[in-house]
């Protein structure tokens, strides 16, 4: 599955959305926002839901990396820690698969702005896989 | 602190932001976003930062009937829980506050659609008061 | 369902157990541990896991008065909040059923000791039931 | 510091407790119990407090690796979730930190029995640092 294959899939299932993929690879996968096109707060602060945004998209990405394209996994539950605000010219976020089990996957994300080594948010997630007909 | 003056805040420092309070009463709140503003994904389901986001901004609100109107409390960590695919004409969360420290707020939240007795998410968070100045 | 009831099972499948059940009624259920059957820490603290376990058992109770004593209730996953230290004569939870449905049950979870009124714990988590054989 | 500073403040701190230091390196600890020390539910499976306790563990000698052997740093929060039922001779978690902030320290856990691949559980938390007498 290619970068590309994910931002085509964005763009028909989620018209207008700012949050795509930049990168992926087994197991993994890096979600963009281009904080140009969101609303900001006061004194340029990336809202809180912007930022689980970007992390649960990520979740959603690497686990394409195993299930393939597939619309119909869901965000089972996430939580997520906010680090420090977040300010700066695109956010981005990282998922790692944890575990690959029948039913769920669950993965760790860590997201950031400018500065990787400072990261924005630290969160954990669980999809889960669409019921298979029979 | 009545729901006028949090919409008044909200108009002033989030512009734009289809989120806004709906009711409040001592320690707890009801926030509202009209899903006719906002994307919905194919089949109008309504996404799941949208739904952290009502609940995000719910326990904000209930934060603000202990605090007063206090821009810079902010979300210190949230984990959600998605029950249900999320549609309807209207998208509400009601956030009461279990435990008020000298640091930080801790609240439930439940988020619901048109059917109060269906909740589409429940949600328990940390919000930390702003440093005092000294 | 009863109390008596509920400590019956424990005695027999959690044979040693410190921690059982004080109260149930519809939807909820209290925990409870006597801290004088635990190792406490130095200064007479109760441990984190120990605090854990009287949330999750309360969870479990809860669950007890929608599925009947089921055993194979298993926790999905739960995230808690340590508020302060927890020291007393004894250990309590309270959990409160927030969402019963098809496949799994959401609870709220306030953790205390010897006043209600300072929680030293609240906790958010997910039972799954059982899989029906079939 | 090495794995014996770790279990002989453990010995000192928490005596009896069945939970101590395996490895430890660079922002990162391995935690264990011997499954032969603690009472197992019927099927021989670990409980689930159990499992919480070897994750929080692991999180706490991962922050020594920073802080030095710090016995007031406390879990703030965690949340964690079960993968599949817990049985094995031995409990081992892995913690990996992930941020280490001026007031707080987050991390990544994994815990398993005897097949690594099969992780019983996966958590996420943080843990705040002493406050600084001044």
């Amino acid at each position: 599955m290619t970068v590309d294959e994910v931002n085509a899939f964005l763009a028909r299932d989620f018209p207008g959305t700012s949050n795509n993929c930049a990168e992926v690879g087994p197991g993994w996968a890096v979600a963009r926002i281009d904080t140009s096109e969101i609303g900001l707060r006061p004194g340029g602060i990336i809202s809180g839901p912007t930022v689980f945004g970007v992390c649960d998209g990520a979740l959603y990405y690497a686990c394409f990396t195993v299930l393939g394209i597939e619309p119909m996994a869901l965000t089972s539950e996430l939580s997520i820690r906010f680090l420090r605000p977040a300010r700066g010219t695109e956010l981005r976020a990282r998922a790692d698969l944890q575990s690959v089990g029948r039913r769920s996957l669950v993965g760790n994300v860590v997201s950031w702005t400018d500065d990787i080594e400072r990261p924005v948010a630290v969160a954990q997630g669980t999809y889960v896989r669409p019921p298979t007909p029979g």
